[in-house]
């Protein structure tokens, strides 16, 4: 009950309230701020870098650097989303709706 | 109260589930128990090819292609997640403890 | 003497010379037409996928694997360099520009 | 007549035994020998990022930069060849292979 807004329960959903909240600030103290400012390519970059380091930890079976990778991997996801208006909730919506759950009863179900 | 497990609360949590329980079904039935049969190339080729789809989708600034490819490309992570006995919890921790919030306070937030 | 001009001399020239010929055929016939035929992006997927394959095979330390995946990823770049009315002699007189060397000793040195 | 090596006479071949001679180098003083030094990773690395950057150019369809790229890309896999004890002819050897072209007509063609 009086359960905090869904921004607040989930690790995505505060990197991406951060993103939001840095995304404006001086490039030279933050880093998605410095991402923002680069533009797009530099964006689409790191997808490209942190992909390809996914894999590079996949074919070592090293679940640390998996866990690592794929974290850096999703951050940027998260900025690039942010980028174009987009959040967690829309890819969640997206697999939501690949699962033959409509968008009303995965809302429903993460209440 | 009576609140649903995790698994049921968020469609990340969710698309793990239902890898986990597909990964031994059939190939011939279940696009993830292909994948599983063909091995860890084959999950992670899919990884570097959605994320240059999610590179192409983000120079065209397609919304609604750059979510269904972030989409793609998460659900390919989850796959090769499961692989090593990981899920998206093991991310958003990871994510939490670099916010410099303990994987403690991430957990009891999201209760 | 007599030495037959430059596209005979060099597997990259032949290729780049077939792509050529090839990038107007049938699509139903030819694997090149029909990489035209579907456009940038289905050229622009396939060098990420090479790439991604190279890393892979890379990562395994398998020579022939190795060298078949950097032959799919050149020719790969071969396709895109076609679509742009570009070749192999523009990435050649490229590393040349970069070696120090100028495009006209780098023409020479290779007649 | 008397033509030198093929070595001296492509750009690919110049740059191949650049890096063959700068592998062993000082890493402070040289690219290649940094990269050596950084290991495997770190030239794959490479490799998934000029690939992510090749695929942005022709997404723009930037012929300057499509050039600087894919001249980048393969920079990288000749030294993943080279880091293997392989070369550009390895790779003009599969693809003559692919064409149906032996490897000894080839050879004799590049004569």
């Amino acid at each position: 009950m009086n359960k905090p807004a869904a921004l607040a329960d989930d690790a995505l959903d505060r990197v991406a309230a951060t993103i939001a909240a840095r995304r404006d600030a001086d490039p030279a103290s933050s880093y998605v701020a410095a991402l923002f400012a680069k533009g797009d390519d530099a964006i689409l970059k790191k997808i490209g870098e942190e992909a390809t380091e996914t894999v590079m930890a996949g074919k070592d079976g090293d679940r640390a650097r998996i866990v690592a990778e794929v974290a850096d991997l999703w951050f940027h996801c998260l900025v690039l989303l942010a980028r174009h208006g987009l959040g967690p909730d829309d890819i969640r919506r997206e697999l939501a709706r690949r699962e033959g759950v409509s968008g009303h009863a995965e809302k429903a179900a993460r209440r």
